[in-house]
Parts: structure tokens; sequence; C-alpha cells
């Protein structure tokens, strides 16, 4: 039926989600405090760093920022992630991205406390997941994992089809997806016949940057669409817009469930970056550290 | 063509890589010193490791055996592998699985210092490989990119289809695909179709230890066909006999190549120890530890 899918609201799931969070932190007896690392503040990082710091006490959750100048060493930038790591009153630390030229953040992100790492991008945290033991996985694939969930659509045994095959969503997304039991499909730019993997999605995924990249015809129907893409363009009047991967409203007309952006899976990933620091607080505490 | 395909030579292809590596360990300058940490030896453990010790040693690998008794502690087993970490004449650590009940394998190997992690089991070192900044990669998923590279077949763009998908092959071998720009499906026991996706690989890979699991029906013509099963049957005669996961006398005739079992991927993977040993020891060096 044309417009049928049901368009999944990220923005009230994230305000649901959050709500639990607080909840669970006043419960906690114990300080929940983010540390977040900006190495070569612009004015950009702030504002992305204020509005971070504004959610979190929102749901109860201390934040700190800790602004390194943009000239420190990876020796400076690894020691203040040490002191981070050894600082009990400190229950989680996070690392803005990017880094300026000349540090290595899949190195830095390696130092982080394996427990403390609320973005789950320390490499051992990835790993944990491929073994099937996850500690902190990354936040967008948990948010794509949730906004799944939400439809009630089984998982397990789902054919699920992932698009864009990044470190930091296609490819945790993907070992999520496997981790939940779905049959996975990693598709990418070398992907020879992308249609023929996204139609026969009953799950589909996302990840790329390319506004229009999914139109309907790429679609099956009745599919979970999730759109993790987030890309600014310019209308024809000049004025500009965020789009998605997918081209929502013939998509729309197809699936069954679709994520809207904005709204579906952007205050998701700030959601679950708070739930992530609580976990890592409640980690924290059943290993008496 | 009615068995047409190329059986290819893992042992072959394991003594070409041995010699490579013999050579290089010469060059070196410094020795190779792997230690084998083997807690609660029993027979087979001993056999197992006097097997690898002749295998070094015939690439001028010093092996040394390092055995603790059954009830030793996690936290002694911890102190052990970080004696090892620390030790600068030890160039290389594995630890012989299965362990004693009681005893996490994970969180130990999580311990062994990524550098000289030779199996590539740290889940950091996995993670490095979904980062694509790969360091040591699991020796069984780095024997199976191997036997599909013997063969020149081009795993950029191609469909790969990896059936199983344990921790310890299926998941590893389908992160190394998608390192290699493959698109890669993860089939399981989940899968509700399995034969939908065997039949469209170009590539494909079988690691369930299910004797008979893929058969001719299940191959599309003229794919590459990698056999990671090793499983010990009892024949109508009462005699044993190893055999993979694959049909291989009806796939043989469907396939363009094809690994025999055994013969394919089990000496290829003690092979790939070795030369992720030698790895270990260069980038030990290079970092002038």
């Amino acid at each position: 039926m044309a417009g049928a899918a049901v368009i999944i609201d990220g923005s009230a799931l994230a305000e649901s989600l959050k709500q639990d969070v607080r909840k669970r932190v006043a419960a906690l007896g114990r300080p929940v405090h983010l540390a977040a690392v900006l190495v070569g503040a612009t004015p950009a990082g702030e504002m992305y760093a204020q509005r971070q710091a504004d959610a979190c006490r929102n749901v109860g959750i201390d934040y700190e920022l800790r602004k390194l100048p943009a000239d420190v060493t990876q020796e400076q930038l690894k020691q203040e992630i040490h002191r981070l790591n050894a600082d009990p009153s400190v229950t989680g630390i996070m690392m803005h991205l990017p880094l300026p030229q000349g540090l290595d953040a899949t190195r830095m992100q390696h130092e982080i406390d394996v427990i403390k790492d609320v973005e789950g991008v320390n490499p051992a945290n990835i790993g944990y997941v491929v073994y099937g033991h996850t500690i902190i996985a990354p936040c967008t694939a948990l948010s794509v994992i949730e906004l799944i969930k939400s439809t009630q659509r089984e998982i397990r045994g789902a054919e699920a089809v992932v698009v864009g095959a990044s470190e930091i969503a296609g490819k945790p997304i993907a070992l999520l997806l496997a981790e939940q039991m779905a049959t996975v499909t990693l598709c990418h730019v070398a992907t020879r016949d992308l249609k023929l993997h996204t139609r026969r999605a009953e799950i589909l995924v996302v990840a790329v940057g390319k506004p229009g990249l999914i139109d309907a015809d790429s679609v099956r129907d009745g599919a979970v669409v999730v759109d993790v893409g987030i890309n600014r363009i310019t209308l024809a009047d000049g004025s500009k817009k965020t789009v998605g991967d997918v081209d929502f409203d013939s998509v729309k007309a197809k699936a069954s469930h679709i994520t809207p952006v904005p709204g579906g899976v952007g205050p998701m990933t700030v959601a679950m970056l708070l739930r992530n620091t609580l976990r890592s607080a409640e980690l924290l505490a059943a290993h008496q550290r």
C-alpha cells in the first residue's frame, strides 16, 4: 500500500531511553562522571561538546570537558588518557574526533580503559563484539539495533543487508546484526550489483553518506529500512536541508518501517552514548573499581 | 566440465610459505622466540605442542613450552602472561586451548601483548582488523585468504559467502574478506535459506564442522571453494577418515578451485602461525622492543 510505512520515531525512542538512564543513574548510588577529551578546540567542536554536556546533565551524568591544545603530542595525549583511566572519580571517557593531523586516533582509542570506553571504540571492545562477549559496543551500531527492535521485527534469521563498510558504522552494525543471528551481507563501494542485495533485504541498513543512494526500486516490499546517512544538501531554491542516504518519500511507500533523517538514528546515537556511560559506571561498580 | 576443479594444494603452499619464513628468520639478525603456554597438559596437548615445536625449529624459530598445572588460578595465569609480555627475549606468545574450566580464555587472550600475540586472538587484534589497521590477524582466517589468493581469483568485488559464524573462524574470515573488498555474506545456524546464498557465491568458505553440509547442488559453477571443516567420520567398514564440511567428490565437478581435507586449510594454518611469529618479531624489531 502506497505511503504505508510506519515512520520510526527516533526522537521519541531516544527520549524514553534517556528517562530510563536518568532513573538508573539516580539509583546507582555513586556519581556517573564522563570525561570528554577535546584536542584543538574549534567553535564547531565546542558547540558539539556543549550540547553533549547538556544531554549528560539532563540525565544526571557529570560532564567534564578536558581541552588539550592542537599541538599536543601523541605521548602527552596518551598520558592524559592514562590519568583519566586511573582516576577513580572518572567513570567514562570519550575522545572527540577528528584529532589534529599527526595524532593516530585508533592508537589513542586503544589507550582508553576498556570499561570506561563509553563510545565502544577501543579496538578491544570491537574485538569483544566479534567474540560475542560484548562489553561496550559503538553507539551508532547499538542505535541501529534498538531502532530495528522497536519495530518488533524478528532479527534472528532475517536477511539483513548493510550498505557501507566503514569502521565506525557499517562494520560494527554488521557485527551486531550477526550477534543477533541475522544472515548479514555487507555491501560497499566495490559491490558489483548493489540492488541485487538491497532488493532481497528484510532489514536494510544504509550508512554511506550519499543522498538518494537507495530509492524505492532498490527496496523489498515490507522491509525495515534504517538510514544512518546524514547529508546536508542544497535545494533548487538555494535553501539547505538535512537528508539521509535513502529517498525517504519513495521508499516509505514500499517499506514496512523506515527511520527519518533527521529524527531517526541521530537522536538515538546521543541517547546510546548516555546509556553506554551509565553501563560503564555500572560495570565499574560491579568490578568494585 | 565434470571433475574440472583445480585442487588447491595447501601442503605445497604451506611449504613454500615456510621456506620464505625460514629465510626471513635467518635474515632478521635476532632470535625469534615463541613461548607457548600449556595449562593442564594432556597427552593430546603435549603431542600437539611437540609437533608445533618441530615446525618452529624447522624454520629457525626457538620454541619454548611453558607448562602450568591444571589448577592454576586466573591471576597466576595472567601473571605468567605478563612475565612473557615483559621478557624482551620472548618475541611471540600463544596459549593452547582449551583452558581448564574456570579460566576465561578471552580474558586471558586479552592480556597477551598486542604485538606478541602470534595467533591474533587478543580482542584488540580482532578490533584492529575491523578498523582496517590489521597488526596480527587470526591464523585460520589468514590461511583462507592466502588459499583464495593462490587461485588468482580477484577478491575485490567478488560475491563471497562464509558459512559458519564462529569467533575463531567464520567471523574473522568474513572480516578479512571485507577488508579485501569482497561483498561478504555471513551465514550460520539461523540462516533460513542457506542454498540461496551458497549457490550465488563466487567464493565460498565453509567453516561449520558438519560433514557433507555442502554438496554440488549448493555450489555455483566455477566457484572457489575453501573448506575449513575438519571432521573425523567412521565409514561403513568401521574405518575412520578425516573429511571437511564439503562433499569433495561431487563439488569438485562444479567448482573451479577447491581445497581438500586434509591437505588444505590445515597445513596452511600451521604455516601462518609461523609467519605471524616472524611478523611479531619483525614488528618488535621495528618498534625497537
